[in-house]
């Protein structure tokens, strides 16, 4: 076996044996394949793709390349979760606790961002004294205390993600539906889970910008899940628009404060109930009806709170913020940003939201950049919002150097506006399992 | 600029502009980019390809990448020759001479052979004594005391072209139409000529297999040196069957030095008149048939033979093996293939020709690999010939340890029989200038 075939056969669109994925994935892991042939084989495969088959192989093959966790020990149901992320998207910290107050156990590992805003772990410790270290042990600990934790991914986890995903990001072979597929489902089989939900994103705001990539990355997924003897299903949402009012980590964990304590009833909770249920129904707890009131009897009681708050406590976070938002840190620079013109929302573009955000401080630009947790936006205007000249759309925060007046500029042009109510949007445009 | 951009355009199909591809050569020689990212977006232009003003760009910026030839102190009009290579390609040990025997002259800087069969440096170096190494001083001298000279590529010449090609070499990505133009016209256009004649070999033997992707590479390369300020024309010429009756480096020494000495008058000799007229008419000696007719008078005169004689005995060569070629290296062994069935040869599959005479160590298999120069094939029958079982079809030579029996095998293997007498096949295909 050796590259120079592989590549060339990739390159003609021919299909690769499960042998030479196995042996390109080991090779390139041990380091005996350079970086610059595996590279050359990432372009193929962006632009020529990989068959059902062969996705399979890679995700089992990179799936092996490291360590695999046991949750034999967690005592529940394992159900685990993952987005593809977007702009404003908090709902991991929403759903882990919902779900794990209705009787499932929600063990998740979650990476740092790279982008517009950060991860669930950036937005995680925002919180003070929050720590998402932890070794396999702690966390079945924390998983079997309170039916939920997220940590840092850690140990030895698929170490060929790592370094594919490494060598992606420096050539620009990232967006590739096989390869996204492999590199998420390949890390959600060695977490080990009985269930996977997969919420794919789809919009302006999203990796995958239209429905039909994203349905052909969600049913791949799910495929591969399935195949390797997962209950897996995937729900595609929108991502047009930005999820909830919040983008940035501290205002984000604020803004899933609120919709544990039922004070916010909006878009988000109404995508978490949703969400939430199909982890449940995967897990047994009855149909999709019961679930969705099951998860919102958990957050009307109290008990997805309570969960969230003991969850904090155990990971060594101060939980005294849900009641004092005050204790978590606050930007130095509030900017509000006023409407010129009149008329409804009917656009808001996520990814230049995002981009505001980023600019601002909350994400990444690369991988070695701070983030900088207080800064963010509050959206105080929705869409379908009617909006008149002087009315606030947007406030924004930092605590970074940056031009913050045009930061406010962009946030404007984000926005469209329509002399007629737009129609609602649907939070899930399309269910695969 | 950064590279990761660059190879996001090319992947889309985006145009590169000409500043973009100088910096992407630049950086490459001067390694502030890496090999992996090269290598992604090379995969890219294979599999997406570049317009012609990107090709021109990217030729010209590796043309500039290190020292460039200065051939004013030339006495007449330069030509320069090029063949993308072929099964028994001899053609620049003959059209040189003929050439130069008709005043114009011909500095020729070759490469040794990847593959098949050596290349023209490899079949000088067969003629014991010669050297193709020389400053860039001495083979000016050359040339304006023959009128031909042909060196090794030497000093510092296109740099970006070797390492490109080393890279290309190992992730599967030499076959693009605009780099092969790229990497062949960067070096003529450094060499300097007035006049460039491009000979593209099509079919089995070739690298281009189809008329089409031959004509694409055939123009592309004449704009480029159009556009670059040269006479260029393009020579589309059949590799279907070997060229000629010899393949093997010493063989086709020998066979040259017959076509000049005019007792070799077959399709390799009239395609060597074809193409010398090309290059005399190209430097306005004529039109196409007066420069036909003084081609052959250099041949029937011996005036050819003379350039050549004294041409190999200025590089340090023994000119006496033209008279005795018992003076050139002689293989061990030889081998006689017999025919087991009748029939005209309508088919003589050079590639796999090609393949037999590498077993038997004419060419490399990698880029280390000793020349076995006394190795080689002589085509006992040419396409067109009736051929009784029984009847000699090849004589195999090697001096190094391979399987001669399967070797002589493989090579009637290459062959096909009709009953009745195929058509003659074209030499030349098309021309384009």
């Amino acid at each position: 076996m050796n590259m120079y075939e592989i590549i060339t056969k990739t390159k003609h669109g021919q299909k690769l044996s499960s042998d030479e994925i196995c042996w390109l994935v080991s090779g390139y892991v041990e380091g005996s394949i350079p970086d610059y042939q595996v590279s050359a084989w990432l372009m193929a495969v962006n632009l020529n793709s990989l068959s059902d088959e062969e996705t399979l192989c890679l995700t089992m093959a990179m799936k092996d390349s490291g360590d695999t966790v046991d949750l034999s020990s967690v005592k529940n149901v394992t159900v685990d979760k993952h987005s593809t992320g977007g702009v404003g998207d908090k709902t991991s910290l929403i759903i882990g606790p919902v779900a794990a107050a209705c009787g499932v156990s929600v063990p998740k590992m979650s990476g740092k961002g790279l982008g517009h805003t950060g991860g669930t772990i950036d937005k995680l410790e925002s919180i003070p004294g929050f720590r998402t270290g932890a070794g396999f042990d702690e966390f079945i600990g924390y998983v079997n205390n309170t039916g939920f934790s997220i940590v840092s991914q850690s140990g030895n986890l698929v170490p060929a993600d790592k370094k594919l995903y490494a060598l992606r990001d420096a050539t620009a072979t990232v967006d590739s539906i096989p390869l996204i597929a492999s590199s998420i489902m390949s890390k959600k089989l060695a977490m080990g889970a009985d269930c996977i939900l997969l919420d794919v994103k789809t919009g302006s705001g999203a990796f995958m910008k239209s429905v039909e990539d994203s349905e052909r990355l969600a049913s791949l997924m799910v495929r591969t899940g399935k195949n390797a003897g997962k209950k897996c299903m995937a729900v595609i949402t929108d991502m047009d628009i930005p999820l909830g009012r919040a983008v940035g980590n501290t205002l984000e964990v604020i803004e899933a404060a609120e919709v544990l304590k039922g004070n916010s009833k909006g878009r988000l909770y109404e995508l978490c109930m949703e969400l939430a249920a199909d982890m449940l129904v995967m897990a047994g707890k009855g149909s999709k009806e019961e679930c969705i009131e099951a998860a919102k009897e958990a957050v009307d009681s109290g008990r997805a709170l309570d969960v969230f708050r003991r969850s904090v406590t155990q990971q060594g976070g101060d939980a005294g913020f849900i009641d004092d938002y005050s204790k978590l840190g606050k930007a130095v620079h509030e900017c509000s940003v006023y409407s010129k013109t009149e008329g409804y929302i009917c656009g808001m573009n996520s990814e230049e939201i995002g981009l505001v955000s980023l600019e601002l401080g909350a994400g990444r630009k690369t991988k070695e950049s701070p983030v900088d947790y207080s800064a963010g936006i509050i959206l105080e205007k929705e869409y379908g919002d009617y909006v008149k000249a002087g009315d606030k759309l947007f406030t924004l925060y930092t605590s970074t150097e940056c031009n913050i007046v045009q930061a406010g500029e962009k946030a404007l042009d984000a926005l469209s506006f329509s002399e007629n109510k737009p129609e609602q949007r649907r939070c899930v445009i399309k269910v695969i399992d």
